[in-house]
């Protein structure tokens, strides 16, 4: 429990079954505001579970394109007990507040949002057959990825993302939100190799266009997720080069876009 | 399938099975762009599934506490089409889009958001026992509610949010997010009957801070989901007199906060 006091927290509650009622301890996820900094400016708050701080404002910064790589941030750190974390970036350019509350808001900067903008500033990856999924490999990285979060076993309310290489989750992170899980395996892997790409990107949550967006931005071409996609997700993917897999359960799984890295033999 | 084009798809996929592999139709939940014009001011736009426009627009509206109620508003139509939706309040004030977006990106306005300032501008709930909860209820109504979503059967894609009285869904919404569904329900209950107070919301979805706060804002009494709470939104609902049934599910369910509501013989 030492280890999870930042994930998990112990509350009374009153379980109703059809034969008792039991006041009992019960472990449940927890949800802070934290604060990121950048270069001393108040940049967002986000609703979160309170570890993996830097790696989260890290992704975050790199997802909303305030950065385009780990190695423009000059120092960073987390301060758990205030909630906050400080980056300061080379150069010290001044990030508006604005233009990500325009991101946030209205990614179409003030017009609407149209499926071309959607696509706008994400650069078409390569239509590689790497990585070259078959069940050889997606059958074990599930199963692992199922089993691996602690958080969701005790409490039932997190979400978990992974980076992934073959049949190894290299990057793994929980959070209440299934958008702050992703950005936190993605800040980790900007910070330890310079960034996600090439690698394989599971997520607990459904594939919406956002998590496509991110994706992208760190050119990962694959998403793997036990859940479903949604179309505009699909879309963007097919025409990006990213292959989806959804429904990835035991010895099935559908692939929506990129089919080309399914191997046949699989 | 006609009914349901706004919310489904159907899209080609791969199908990888032990013994085969299928190409095939597969059914997809649709996520779309939608921009809410608020007094012809570009306002936000939203990801969402393109169906209860307006209900949307004037949930998403009151949960960011720019309305206070349905008879502000002199007209709202939905342009399908365009993927838009008009609002004009009477007396026209002009809502600057940097309120929302401050309190999108941080409710703190400019501080960093606290335990405190979370709970600011909500007014706690009364402490009444109404409605009394009891397997009696809670069963049948989840058991409905799980069965509502024919989007949820055809695509497992989308989350789903009611808002009941008894046994009954009067309110149903389906979303690809679920705090728009959550909107969609608080906002047909605003056009239908003036608000959704004293009414218990069920939710698909994990009840995390932001659902809690909007059913504060629309003093609903009741939240009630298969899924976990998180422990900012049973700290929030311990304090505002909110109660937090989680993981009702056959004849169980977790009660994380106003337990007065349970009735005692159930």
């Amino acid at each position: 429990m030492a280890a999870d006091k930042d994930k998990v927290r112990s509350l009374g509650i009153l379980e109703v079954r059809p034969s008792a009622r039991v006041q009992r301890e019960d472990l449940i996820a927890r949800e802070t505001p934290v604060t990121i900094f950048l270069n001393d400016e108040d940049l967002v708050t986000l609703l979160c579970t309170p570890c993996d701080l830097v790696p989260l404002a890290v992704g975050f910064l790199f997802s909303e394109g305030l950065i385009r790589d780990a190695k423009e941030i000059k120092t960073s750190f987390a301060d758990r007990r205030d909630r906050a974390v400080w980056v300061e970036t080379k150069g010290r350019k001044r990030q508006s507040r604005a233009t990500i509350s325009r991101r946030l808001i209205t990614t179409g900067c003030g017009k609407r949002l149209s499926f071309a903008d959607m696509g706008k500033g994400l650069e078409k990856l390569p239509r590689s057959r790497e990585p070259l999924l078959g069940q050889a490999v997606v059958q074990p990285l599930m199963r692992l990825f199922q089993t691996a979060s602690r958080v969701y076993t005790l409490t039932g309310g997190v979400h978990s993302a992974a980076l992934a290489e073959g049949e190894d989750l290299v990057y793994f992170s929980e959070d209440v939100g299934r958008h702050n899980a992703a950005d936190k395996a993605i800040g980790k892997a900007l910070i330890d190799r310079g960034g996600p790409q090439g690698m394989i990107l599971v997520t607990s949550g459904r594939i919406s266009s956002d998590i496509l967006a991110k994706a992208v931005r760190g050119r990962i071409p694959v998403i793997l997720s036990k859940a479903a996609p949604t179309d505009l997700a699909v879309s963007l993917a097919r025409r990006l080069n990213v292959t989806i897999v959804g429904f990835a359960r035991g010895l099935r799984m559908n692939v929506y876009s990129g089919e080309w890295r399914v191997d046949a033999r699989s």
